[in-house]
């Protein structure tokens, strides 16, 4: 996970609750990615350290338990870093470029999609007219049709950076020049090999994750193959644990998310629990108490249906479309539950964050361990290169 | 230098004897650039052992003094790795691709630079027509057609590759789909940005290049100072120091190179020398004596000149010239200047070799002091980077 600071309640029933599960049954490794956060926040490198500690607070708080699982900082075990430079000279280029998390990313951060839709949609004809004088013989037309599409976006795309085309249109799309470097790094098209390293380097038999992942475990199963293939069966080909990650809602009614303002965090005081849960929205049709409301839109009906229980939850519903419950009511229940959920673990996280020198010393116990396995899986693979 | 394995009389004028000198006034160090052997060879690594071990050797019995000079294994400094891996970040993807080496290289290696010319030339009427139709306005017609050129070609080529057009074309360029992707790797592209590591790590001031490595250090200062930049400054920004290469002619009189099987080398025996510099490739007009020769075009005239003394081979342009000299008798001469140029090198190759205790010594303690420099820069930009 990348050190993204305290964990809200998106993250525990998304990817946490699932963690302490697993641990029971497995040998897990937790690790905090601080150089991923680099490869898109490398402008940002001062918040770091504090966003790694937070979210260790809340990793121990939440359950994660150091008698059972490691605790570590990929930063600190370089063989992450020597382990990348390996997997970077047998990569093909084209792996990356092809992978859609890339693409997409890349792509929305510059809000390029639309653009390049619109260049295609243009070009579209001309390509045709174009392609039918070109002095070479096609096999497949549409096939290179649709490839010249792309390839004419793309130098659209460039056009307009260079400026050979209007800049009026740069500014009506809100694109900066620097946006597009800033983010088009190197390491930010490599950071799916720096994954399967991640992956790989603890021999990993299972990754669990979201689906959103998935093309970066397949990646991480290429590149033990290919690995495998040179220079002899090393990695164990990682198999993608797909979880079930619920979409939560933040106050706002949209994905409870760090970047929206509308999430609640286990590092909340009771005070500051109460003020979010009291804005929370709700169906704007239902004005008044008597209204009647639909649950199925309303995100405090989400909340009083995840911690149940389900009778409660049922009849909550029951008295919202009948408008005999009134909003703020609800919401007074709803908070009562989440309160009580809260509580112990912010109990442990006060006991957690007192304590800075057990914290340091799991994550140092729990880093001397990933690394004594990481050390002992690059080894092997420089005998296998022969640089030993 | 990357472990090419035994040395050539080319890599000595064209490299070492220069860094002979250099170590006299200079606290230099001298990496064997064994990572970056992977780039292009990570099919081949079962030689890099071999290789390193005779390059080693040969260093030694040129004249690299590990008393006044750091020799060491790049593989063996685990922090150009972790320099690799941040470096990645900060290094805008374009500036690699627009590295001319980076295109070169990739292009020559597949021999795509003429099918790109004969595809650009081809398209250049077709991109009028198609431009002048376009439905954006353009502002710079020209940049726009040669940027739309260069991406057609591109185009062209993948369509290739992906069977678009016509088998016959690939089958008579002799381009395997393998050899493309095989050669372009994630690690390839990146490997300027592994080359800056290896400079900046030591803080150099300096670095001794031919005049096709200048652009590698200009990224070297260009990545120097976005580092300096966003965290602080850090680096030096390293010149190149320019240095004469003279090319020297093997015995084909091609360029002197371990792949042309035309190179005479430190560690070849007496009889060897003498076999390939009687093989030498002369002027094909004189046929036997007497016939008047070009010594301006023949290979064993140049080694007579560079071992001087000159007044001797003003004599021998002289006689060849005027046909009084054989070309059996001049290579005669030449063999004897030659085979007293390598004898002392051979000598002291020998008892290199001979005492391999030795030799590990001396890079083991030259790699023990380069990664101590290595690390106190790489503990410097990690306070900086906050993950210190």
């Amino acid at each position: 996970m990348r050190p993204t600071g305290k964990l809200h309640l998106g993250h525990y029933f998304g990817v946490i609750k699932n963690w302490v599960e697993l641990q029971e049954e497995h040998e897990a490794f937790f690790m905090v990615a601080d150089w991923h956060a680099l490869t898109t926040g490398y402008r940002r490198v001062e918040e770091i350290p504090n966003h790694t500690q937070d979210m260790l607070i809340d990793w121990l708080a939440l359950g994660i338990d150091p008698s059972k699982s490691t605790l570590f900082l990929q930063s600190k075990v370089k063989e992450h870093a020597e382990l990348f430079l390996i997997f970077s000279m047998i990569t093909p280029k084209s792996w990356l470029e092809w992978n859609p998390t890339y693409k997409d990313t890349k792509y929305n951060l510059l809000r390029l999609t639309d653009l390049s839709l619109t260049f295609r949609g243009g070009l579209r004809d001309h390509v045709k007219t174009f392609l039918a004088r070109l002095p070479y013989k096609v096999e497949d037309f549409e096939a290179l049709e649709e490839l010249l599409l792309d390839y004419l976006s793309d130098a659209m795309i460039q056009a307009l950076f260079e400026g050979y085309l209007e800049k009026s249109l740069l500014q009506e799309l809100n694109v900066s020049k620097r946006d597009f470097y800033d983010t088009d790094t190197y390491g930010f098209l490599g950071y799916p090999v720096l994954q399967a390293v991640d992956i790989l380097i603890y021999k990993a038999q299972a990754v669990p994750v979201g689906e959103d992942q998935l093309p970066h475990v397949e990646l991480s199963r290429e590149i033990a193959r290919r690995f495998n293939g040179l220079y002899g069966e090393t990695f164990p080909e990682p198999q993608a644990m797909l979880t079930q990650t619920p979409r939560l809602p933040g106050t706002d009614g949209r994905k409870m998310s760090k970047s929206y303002d509308n999430a609640i965090y286990f590092a909340d005081s009771p005070e500051q629990v109460e003020k979010k849960v009291m804005s929370f929205f709700t169906d704007p049709q239902k004005l008044r108490r008597g209204d009647p409301g639909r649950p199925e839109i309303c995100p405090v009906f989400f909340y009083h249906r995840l911690f149940g229980p389900q009778e409660n939850a049922q009849e909550i519903e029951g008295d919202c479309r009948s408008g005999r419950l009134g909003c703020v009511d609800c919401k007074r229940l709803m908070l009562e539950k989440l309160q009580g959920f809260l509580a112990p673990f912010r109990e442990r996280r006060e006991s957690v964050a007192k304590d800075r020198d057990a914290l340091l010393q799991v994550v140092s116990s729990g880093t001397e361990k990933a690394r004594a396995v990481a050390l002992q899986t690059v080894q092997e693979v420089r005998q296998k290169l022969g640089v030993g």
